[in-house]
């Protein structure tokens, strides 16, 4: 049957969600004769331990109550606010008046967070914003779908994938700029690089914004993986509510996803204008898990210093694996994810045949989609292939971000390494050697 | 401390979120020394009565279990894709291939449905958006945020609140439209007045959209409380799909606006596009309650009857009592709410005096804010006042809306009569008695 309206362009240009496409892979090779082993999903970024058990059972005892169901405040409950104002405290060695319980809101997950954020920042189709590449593709699909424009900084794959401050001055300096930019945008622990970027580097990003009037946004879904100590400094700077906005994510230190809480860290000036988007967007982010997180954030800091050390030695667990296996080697990694580059000898022309053969279609340049779907298909593993994370693949779009040749490859593959058990580790780098076998190496 | 940054335009031009504005006012009625019982609270839309027993304890097991915990698919559930389509085909009669599971998407509640659709449906800057005047808050807030502009339909009070479908044709059919309508957006049982729209009406919209090659948008939060029997003919229609659009709520028929879950059902190719952007927003709807709920649907049936009949009996009681205060009466009523009208008097000169006693400031004209204000302040009783669901209260939009002048006064308050008892009905009115003696009638 033929839809007979119209659907806006800002959405139907915008790419389709990655996940399901990368799953799509998963169920060919469950489906197919070849399977050696469970299929092994490191796609989508998921904590693989279930939550704590005094989770669990507050989840059940607060869902069950009547008041759990009614509506509550906008941009979340009181308790909730005031308690995760206190780990943040905590966690970045903080005074009280640092920053207060009106200085968060709670959203239903850390998506929701970021749109809603450009909702507020940025006038559609007059607006742009500095964010690195790599990037986060649902960044890139929000940028998309409010028409504003994405003014990327290359990241140099020999220095850890840090964004270059360089890039970013440039374009704010620059008298061309039709799109005016609005915010600079950082993700650290990075994704899908896991590059983490040192408290000196992000005070540089953070004058850098200032200088231009713009804010700072820090993404930190991954904070609670940093390596031990506060992240950065920021908000030591008693002016930080001016140019400094942070965005984060229960789904990861706490590992429930499922239950979509997110936060914003901002100017209370600003979260009033947070507050009429999020009551269009969510009215109030779901009650339940917030009643019954709020009172237990302290009790739980030992167990995620705990599971954050487990998943520090379980990338360099990765790190070991994969650098055994010929052609492969880890370019960064921290957080939930190592960036992966696969051997320059599947882009040769032997390659492209052993690609083709094993995809069974034609295939004009090998790159991360096709090694991507291979590794998935012939042996069950699951990954996003770097691709995902460069929104417009180009040459126009490489040109403008590469630093000389460095970005203009497409040889890199995100492993969501938090996934899976430590003993799973040693199974993908096996994994890799049956592929390597496929392309015939 | 000053930002120094800028925000949208698109954000600080729209209205403030209301409820909170409202429930302000009851905070000023608790502290003061004229408090002569507890506050009544008739402002936000929520049901008075606790989930069922058998939702509670399925909300408790499911939200203790780990498998809750994670990341589930971008529309929802396939569980409850599947068991929300079984009960719209029991609701409006349809056979198994009317409506199916790939017809219904499930979001983080109906605010997010309405603003994804319109995110799906109209470019900013240049569309335009039939909808009802008076018209829900939220709707018109996301309007305003995604630069979208509504072309209001006049309702008439005199004729239960109808919206007028020359209006519409007159707008379609006029060369002189710069911003282009995209979709006729329509909420039965309506938001604020409660006026529920019958089957041949929606018909007779739904052939008017489709003349147009745009889509019939149904806001069906309250369809659970219409009067028995279908709501409407229209899934009957085998080519439904190509242009009619309905939105849904677990808020209201099954009291767990906490819990956050809504609804689209549309073309499959247009959920396609929904899920777009509820990647970009919601990731996944939570999870614990969709799994909760999905086997427990057809078993709430015959509480949902009972409810929605308790409701009936109780906007009945309601319109008795209201009537028997001298000048006020029920315009309208239907789902969770009553729309009332205040008496002509308190605009009299000497009203406009007592408002001015009872606030404590000067008032130019006595509106539903002023009435709405005193009404909670001096008796407790909180509302949401007319001009809440009047986005532009001024003179050229009234000119443009109303038939004749049977618009233009702003003497309507809507009663959420769903949040309070049966016995606290004959408590309001006591109240509305109270006000009028303190208007001096």
């Amino acid at each position: 049957m033929t839809l007979r309206y119209a659907l806006s362009p800002a959405v139907t240009r915008t790419s389709a969600p990655c996940i399901p496409q990368a799953k799509a892979w998963g169920a060919t090779y469950a489906a197919g004769p070849q399977a050696a082993g469970p299929l092994l999903d490191l796609s989508q970024g998921v904590p693989g331990e279930p939550p704590h058990d005094t989770v669990l059972s507050a989840l059940s005892k607060v869902a069950g109550k009547p008041a759990a169901a009614q509506y509550g405040p906008i941009l979340g409950e009181p308790s909730m606010r005031a308690a995760l104002a206190t780990e943040l405290r905590y966690q970045y060695n903080l005074s009280d008046g640092d920053l207060k319980a009106e200085d968060v809101g709670i959203t239903t997950g850390c998506n929701m967070a970021f749109l809603i954020l450009l909702m507020c920042l940025c006038p559609p189709n007059e607006s742009s914003i500095l964010l690195p590449l790599p990037s986060y593709f649902n960044h890139a699909m929000s940028l998309s779908l409010q028409s504003v424009t994405p003014a990327y900084l290359p990241c140099d794959p020999t220095q850890n994938f840090g964004p270059s401050l360089e890039a970013a001055r440039e374009i704010l300096s620059s008298p061309t700029t039709t799109q005016k930019p609005r915010a600079i945008v950082l993700v650290t622990p990075n994704n899908p690089t896991g590059s983490t970027y040192s408290p000196e580097v992000l005070a540089e990003w953070l004058s850098l914004a200032r200088e231009h009037a713009i804010p700072l946004v820090l993404d930190e879904t991954y904070r609670d993986f940093a390596s031990t100590g506060a992240p950065h400094d920021l908000f030591q700077d008693p002016q930080w509510r001016d140019s400094l906005i942070t965005l984060g994510s229960f789904s990861k230190g706490y590992r429930i996803p499922g239950h979509r809480l997110g936060s914003i860290t901002a100017h209370p000036d600003v979260l009033k204008q947070v507050a009429t988007v999020a009551d269009c967007m969510q009215i109030c982010p779901p009650r339940a898990p917030q009643l019954a997180l709020a009172p237990l954030l302290p009790s739980l800091r030992e167990d995620m210093v705990r599971y954050a050390g487990a998943l520090r030695k379980r990338l360099v667990d990765f790190d070991a694996a994969v650098g055994s296996v010929p052609g492969w080697r880890v370019l960064s990694s921290g957080g939930f994810y190592a960036y992966v580059e696969f051997p320059e000898a599947y882009t040769s022309d032997s390659g492209k045949k052993a690609v083709a053969a094993a995809l069974g279609k034609e295939v004009s340049r090998v790159g991360s989609r096709d090694v991507g779907h291979a590794l998935a298909t012939r042996c069950g593993v699951l990954t996003l292939p770097g691709c995902f994370f460069m929104p417009e693949l180009d040459d126009r779009i490489w040109e403008s971000v590469r630093g000389g040749d460095a970005m203009h490859e497409d040889r890199w593959i995100r492993f969501a390494v938090a996934n899976v058990s430590d003993d799973t580790i040693a199974g993908v780098a096996d994994r890799l050697r049956a592929l390597n076998s496929v392309m015939g190496m």
